[in-house]
This record gives C-alpha cells, sequence and structure tokens, in this order.
C-alpha cells in the first residue's frame, strides 16, 4: 500500500510508493558529462563576451573584465529580469501586471571548465558561497528587491544552457508565491507552538535517525519526511538561523564541506545525475525572525513530471525518503572529478 | 522589458519575455511518433495482459475482456494509490501520513495502435469524455474520494510509458493542495463580487480577443492571461458550469469537436509536441456550485523547468500568449494523422 505524506511547512502532500520502491539503478537517463567542446563565454581569456563583471575574487595585480580571477560574476546576458526603472504595477481589466523590475546575476563558480562543483576543493565551495552572501548584502540595499533566489542548474535535464559550472541569483520585486507559503506555514507554527518547525523538524529527525545522511559540527543533511522527487536531500544549518546570509566565514567553511560531500554522493549513488539546487531563505521584508530556519535543497532530476503532477501539485515519489537516505548514507563519496 | 503577470485565480506570478518572444521553431526537441514497434497490453487481442476491465464500449455481443471494444477502462497495473481498505490517518511525531486509498484507472481510448488523439474521428474523443463521465459518476459513490482528477500525458517527455494512445483518472481521498487554492481563488472572488470569476474572464477575453484562438456553440479556446508555459491553451465551457461531470451529451460533441481541433493546431504549429492535458473541475464537496468553472488546460512540453521555477513556483515563459494565440488562430488543424 503506498502512504500519502504531508509536508509540514506547506502542507502538500506526497505518495511515497512503499511498496516497489526504485533503486538508483532504476532511473534510467543520461549521465552529465562535461564534453568541454566549443566556444565557452565563462572561460578565462573569453570576459569580454559576458557583460562586465560586478564582483570578482582575483589574484593580486589582475584587472577587472581580464584572466586572474579565481571566481566572477557577471550580469545575466539573457535576464529573465532587467534592472533599470521604477517598478510600475498596473492593471488591465481584471488582471494584474508590472514590469519586469530584478536583477539576475550568474556566478562563475572557477576558471577551470572542465570540472563539477562537486569535484572543485572545499575552499573554493566556500568561496562560491561568500560569493552568493557578498551579492545578497549588496542587492539588499536596493529596495525595490523583496527576495533573493540563489540557485544551480546543472545539466541539460535540469535546464542549464551552459556547462562551465556556475550558479545563478535573481532579486525579485515580489516575494514568490511558493516562497510566501512557506514562511506562512513556518510562522503559524511559530505562532501555535512558540518554537521553530524547522528546528522541531530536526529535532525529530535526530531522534528517529531514519532520514539522516551526514553532519558535521555546523550543518547536517537528511532526506526529507514528504519529498516530492526520489533522493531528494537538504543540507540545514543545526543551530537555527534565518537567513543565509547572516552566516559566517566559519560556517560557510562547514556548509562548503557537507555540500561537496552531498555532490559527491549523489554522483557515485546516481551515477552523475543533473539536479538543481535552491537556497531557501528568509524574504527581505522579514528580516532576521525566530519563525523561519534557511536551508538547501537539492533535487535531482531523475524523472518527467507527468499530468498528475500538474493537475494536483501531489507528487509521485518511487523512492520512499528513508531508502534513499540509506543509499547514501552507504555511499562513499568519489575522490575525484567526472572531468574528461 | 519583460513583464510579470499574475494568474487572477492562484495569485501566482509569471514573467513573460515580451522583448524576445519564441517562436514555435524555437524550441527544439525531438517530435512525438508512434512507432507501433513491440508488445502493447493495451492493443486487442492482449485483454488478458491489463487487471479485467472496468467499463467497455462494445459491438453488440462481444464478450467482456476480449476484443470488439471501441474503448476500454481498466485499473492501472501499477497504481498510485489502492483501492482497497479504509483511510487510516496518523501522526508520526510532528508528521502527518495516511495509507494511499485512492483509484487509479486508465482509459484506453481507442483500439487502434497507429494513432493519436488529434486523428481519432470527433465522435471517437467524445465517446472517450463519456467514458470520462460514466467512471467519474461511479466513483463519486464512494465516499472516502475527494476529488477526481482526469489528465493524459503525451509523449515520453510528458511522462507517458506506453505510447497506445490513453487518459489516467486518479480518485483522490484529499483535494489537493493546487486544486484547493484554485477553487479557494474562485470562491474568494465570487464572496467578493458575487459573479463567477472565469466568467469573468469569458467576458473579458471575447472584448479583447487578443488571447482567443477558436470557438463553437458551447466552448472557445483561449490562451490564457498568466500561463505558465509557451502555448497553454485552455477549453472553457461558454456557460457556467462547475463540473465537468454534469455536461450533457449535446455538450460533449462540442467539446469533442474543439479539442480535436485544437490538438492538431499544436500538432501544426509545434510539430507534433509532447503534450499533458488536465481537466479541472469541482471537488467533490464542493458539489454544484456558483464560483468555480472547469475547463481543460493543455500544456505542450517544450522546456525544462530549472531552478528558479522549483525555487519560486514562479514561472519564466518565454512566448506571451497573444503571439501562441495567434500562431494557434492562423494555423489550419492538419487533416489527418501522424500515423506511421
Amino acid at each position: 500500500m503506498p502512504e500519502l505524506r504531508k509536508d509540514p511547512i506547506v502542507g502538500r502532500w506526497v505518495i511515497i510508493a512503499t511498496d516497489r520502491a526504485r533503486r538508483p539503478t532504476d532511473f534510467i537517463r543520461e549521465r552529465v558529462q562535461i564534453r568541454g567542446s566549443g566556444f565557452c563565454p565563462f572561460c578565462p581569456g573569453n570576459e569580454s563576451k559576458t557583460p562586465p563583471e560586478i564582483l570578482a575574487y582575483r589574484a593580486d595585480g589582475s584587472q577587472p573584465n581580464k584572466p586572474g580571477w579565481t571566481l566572477r560574476v557577471v550580469p545575466n546576458k539573457f535576464p529573465a529580469l532587467g534592472i533599470e526603472g521604477t517598478l510600475n504595477r498596473q492593471g488591465e481589466g481584471l488582471y494584474d501586471k508590472m514590469n519586469g523590475i530584478g536583477a539576475h546575476e550568474v556566478i562563475i563558480e572557477t576558471p577551470q571548465h572542465n570540472t563539477t562543483m562537486a569535484a572543485l576543493p572545499a575552499a573554493q565551495i566556500e568561496s562560491v558561497l561568500w560569493a552568493y552572501r557578498d551579492r545578497i548584502l549588496d542587492l539588499k540595499k536596493d529596495t525595490r528587491f523583496k527576495y533573493m533566489l540563489i540557485f544551480k542548474n546543472f545539466g541539460e535535464a535540469a535546464g542549464a544552457s551552459l556547462e562551465h559550472t556556475h550558479s545563478q541569483l535573481i532579486a525579485l520585486p515580489v516575494v514568490p508565491k511558493r516562497v510566501q507559503e512557506e514562511v506562512n506555514g513556518a510562522r503559524d507554527y511559530y505562532t501555535l507552538k512558540e518554537r521553530c518547525l524547522f528546528c522541531d523538524v530536526i529535532r525529530q529527525e535526530f531522534s528517529s535517525g531514519v532520514r539522516l545522511v551526514a553532519e558535521n559540527e555546523k550543518f547536517f543533511s537528511l532526506c526529507p519526511f514528504a519529498p516530492r522527487f526520489p533522493f531528494e536531500l537538504w543540507i540545514i544549518p543545526k543551530e537555527h538561523r534565518s537567513s543565509f546570509e547572516e552566516s559566517s566565514r566559519g560556517e560557510f567553511q562547514y556548509l562548503a564541506m557537507l555540500l561537496k560531500d552531498m555532490l559527491g554522493r549523489l554522483e557515485a549513488v546516481l551515477d552523475h545525475p543533473a539536479y538543481n539546487y535552491i537556497i531557501h531563505t528568509s524574504p527581505v521584508p522579514d528580516g532576521l525572525n525566530d519563525y523561519y530556519h534557511w536551508h538547501l535543497e537539492i533535487m535531482p532530476k531523475l524523472t518527467n513530471l507527468a499530468g498528475f503532477e500538474w493537475g494536483t501539485g501531489f507528487y509521485i515519489n518511487p523512492t520512499p525518503p528513508e531508502e534513499a537516505a540509506k543509499f547514501l548514507r552507504e555511499a562513499a563519496p568519489p575522490p575525484g572529478a567526472i572531468v574528461r
């Protein structure tokens, strides 16, 4: 008998196939390979092919928009939103619209083309996290923006159009519905219990242990109770922290280690899957608060969504998170890259 | 400058790329082809390879679970939910779960393998609609079920695992979150205005005309104001109807004609895309009502979702619905099938 489980934060039901759980090898798809062929606008020497850089971490003495960087942030050349102008809300009969104001930036995580985030040294991943923070803090000065979304698309199946390892930041003029639902769910729980829902989840997960994957001093990773997707994986700070950008460099060091470890294990268990990761953090207007707890969600792209999911927002997940966690716990992260 | 548009029903924002709209030929993907090779459990003669039929439309004198049918409904051999048992809601610490009670049926739309729904005669599509209605009315007698979802996955990219043309029905023990949001949005509007939101949308769309695609006596089709996907297309009854299953045979005749026309135009404009369609209808507990208006949503599968959509529930749509509607209005539906 399958099991229906409810996400405790947003109240979404998912169907977990407990009978005939799908194992990693049951998901047939192409492994992501870095081909390294063709022109790449993110490679050193091609700096003029991107818009001018907003931020770069550079060896002393190297010039802006020239080689010598170890990490580079540039505006997206084909932005989903435009940075110039004032917000202009309008009606059109019973409809509502506004002009698409926002920021859309690309974080180029390393000058090396033939690598993946999982294969980067932990110290380099830490500087990627630091770049996220630097950009969020800078964009928060712009009062038009209400939410900062950091995400990564890895592999074509997960929506990546360039293979050189990168992540993206989009600053939005509204708090998106799905984020607001999460914040509302957490706030309602706090109002009722005067405890952070995520802190309660952490306590319960540590006490049962079945969905835990790994931990270090500051962070731990788990497969959530009601995951939408097989092998969905969260990384969450052990102590209450409402906002990603309030982390210290010490915390980022631990996060970088655990993120590298988790991406490596996913590569090992699922044979180099495409994936998305997303940082879920408090909206700008919520500031520092006691009810929301930031975390990073990793979703390997193993299955296609179909009519059922679109029609209901109700997901069918063929792999129970307890099984997924077990596979991930038992996996040794691969030592090297998937460089070709 | 891109434009942000808000869905008037659920309040979801989408980003419409008004500057560099993508035309049908910009979406590169494989066309769906019916290969007809290999064993098919839905073909006549293989009736014993599915669970015993629940409903069939048959020529006089033919036996159940033998050839002679023109349409057949069978339980899904690998159901997402199990039909036996009583609902058992339980807690697990702070989590909520229940056993996965529900019905999961497959509507085999024709005995012919080498065809698609777009190529079926309108009269056969009408009998598919009639089968949906028959099954919903029967399942509504089971008080465990709160929502009946009818959907179709066409093409592998849209989640279809068998190519013989079919649709699915899932009866659910809870009203799914996304459906409830739509109903709540419509009810709130009704409370405020004492008018059906969808009826107001229809009036506005007829007066502007820019997003209309086609119409007949009882139904019309349009590209919605804030579509999540390029070429998303709705078919909606002109008069207020809260529930799909309350339609008459006369209405289904007009719906079948328009559905055939729309699927044909999508095939012509988008070169045989994979797609999902979903019937959005009132939940069982809402019964006949004045606030919800059933409709059918067709979503061609042209793009991959990426981190941005997952993180926000906020969609980026590269084709404005006004452009999509224009392409579809100008398309002549193809006369025949894509039979190979």
